[in-house]
């Protein structure tokens, strides 16, 4: 297998966490509904490819979700009390009843970066989103769950535009003071560069979180997905979200791009000598079983590649 | 039209220098065959859409490129003349003639940094390959015309795996001595990662090879094309060879993708706030539009968030 030639940077991390979104990002933008059985599998092939950290379901209502509507059986069968965390993402304090009935270790919250997002998505304001969130924070660490945050709209919003830097910043912060133990900071229309990339993350640093609590999560609408990821490398970032064969589409633009693809962040990794402990020829074979399953291209370029 | 946020990176050039290839190595490498006034056409709208210069066609025998048999006439429909370099690729003296005839006033040759693509493509040695190019340079630039030195497989090549980057330079410097104006570094198959990247580039600048002489050729097999391009831009490249609506597939990889896509790249360069005179609306429609010509969706993401 065709495989880049190492050529390290010392002034790159040795290494990073990806942190997979496939089984819940990927398949909740997917058209088709995915059944049980292959759920499962998906995420066991993940989890047996050597992704450290593997996001499986979503608690979120079937009726906005229905390709998500099995989250308590999946959770169910797959060991939720493995080395590996699978985090399952809970909207609100209902999902969160729901997650820790079913014996989830660690739960993700979606807030929004911008006004106009928070209003979209959850019908509140930028304040009633975190006093929402307050209280599954807090009950969810009571109960020894951990939880992580994705921040949405980072970069820019399909109705407010550009989002100012500090504005992320200020979010971020209030969701880590509630209790969560990292960031996942969303370019979710995927209209960021690289150097807005690094201004992000170096401001939040001045304002005082430091990288280990930032992990990036990129959409490839545009095209700037792996170089963002580069970018955020140069100023330390060590948590990548990614998706299997590049799964889900772009939720909020016309594009049939969707997350960063796994298999393209680790061939960069594995070009530049960065460990991340993922077997690229078991990724993708499990992205190409997916895209049968799917009966749809991947999107990833090196499951393209390698996948024929 | 949704836009990225500007933010500038003041390490960064302020200025680049698109170098379109999308009528010639992108349709070289496209199955379909081209009418002569799409052609035409095609190339119209690049100048018209602010391209600083435009690959024309090729001069090779049409028995190894049907696709652009019909370049003397294609030649003769263009200005080549026009305050916009309309270069046009040569194989061997044999094409300088007809190039030559052709009132062509800028050329590419096309060489190999390996023995084993040198043997391939051009059934010769390293060194019969530069014996051969000698005289098309000396009679090119007595005759006034400008020649560009592709150097293939910079980074890796199917045959030989990875490519030494010593041997990159020595053979770019080769060709420079010859008499070439810049030298295209491509990553033929797609494999290289940032720090190759920028490890070639410097290797070319401690031989005594300035960023002036070197443009870079990326392309997309394994996803890393842009990401490339910013390591690139880091070094201090400004020269971009880019493709439209990312036209060409891969000829020696199972792939879909090929070309680093002249939208994605402009993305990243408005983004990152980066001179290039491109106007980005022009530049879709086109690939639209040749998309459409071609029965086949574009590879380029912005092409297919814009233009849906």
């Amino acid at each position: 297998m065709t495989r880049p030639m190492v050529v390290r940077d010392p002034a790159l991390p040795a290494a990073v966490t990806i942190y997979e979104v496939g089984p819940r990002d990927g398949l909740q933008n997917e058209s088709a509904i995915v059944p049980l059985e292959v759920k499962t599998e998906f995420v066991e092939r993940l989890v047996a490819a050597g992704l450290p950290i593997v996001e499986a379901t979503s608690f979120v209502h079937p009726k906005w979700v229905p390709q998500l509507a099995d989250a308590a059986e999946l959770v169910a069968r797959l060991p939720m009390d493995g080395a590996v965390p699978l985090p399952v993402l809970v909207p609100n304090e209902r999902g969160l009843d729901r997650a820790l009935e079913s014996g989830v270790r660690h739960i993700a919250i979606f807030a929004s970066a911008t006004e106009a997002f928070a209003l979209k998505n959850l019908n509140s304001t930028l304040d009633d989103q975190l006093a929402m969130f307050e209280p599954v924070v807090a009950r969810a660490r009571a109960a020894g769950v951990d939880v992580r945050a994705y921040v949405s709209m980072c970069f820019g919003d399909p109705w407010e535009g550009a989002v100012p830097v500090d504005q992320v910043v200020s979010v971020g912060r209030r969701l880590l003071d509630l209790g969560a133990s990292q960031l996942s900071l969303g370019d979710t229309i995927g209209v960021g560069t690289a150097a807005h990339v690094q201004e992000l993350v170096r401001r939040f640093e001045a304002a005082g979180t430091g990288t280990e609590w930032l992990a990036m999560h990129f959409h490839d609408t545009y095209g700037q997905a792996l170089a963002n990821a580069h970018a955020a490398l140069q100023v330390g970032i060590t948590t990548f979200d990614a998706s299997a064969g590049g799964l889900g589409g772009c939720p909020y633009a016309e594009s049939a791009t969707g997350n960063l693809a796994t298999e393209d962040l680790v061939w960069m990794l594995d070009g530049l000598g960065i460990e991340h402990g993922v077997d690229l020829s078991s990724l993708v074979e499990t992205s190409v079983w997916m895209s049968r399953v799917l009966q749809k291209e991947p999107a990833s370029a090196v499951v393209r590649a390698l996948g024929a």
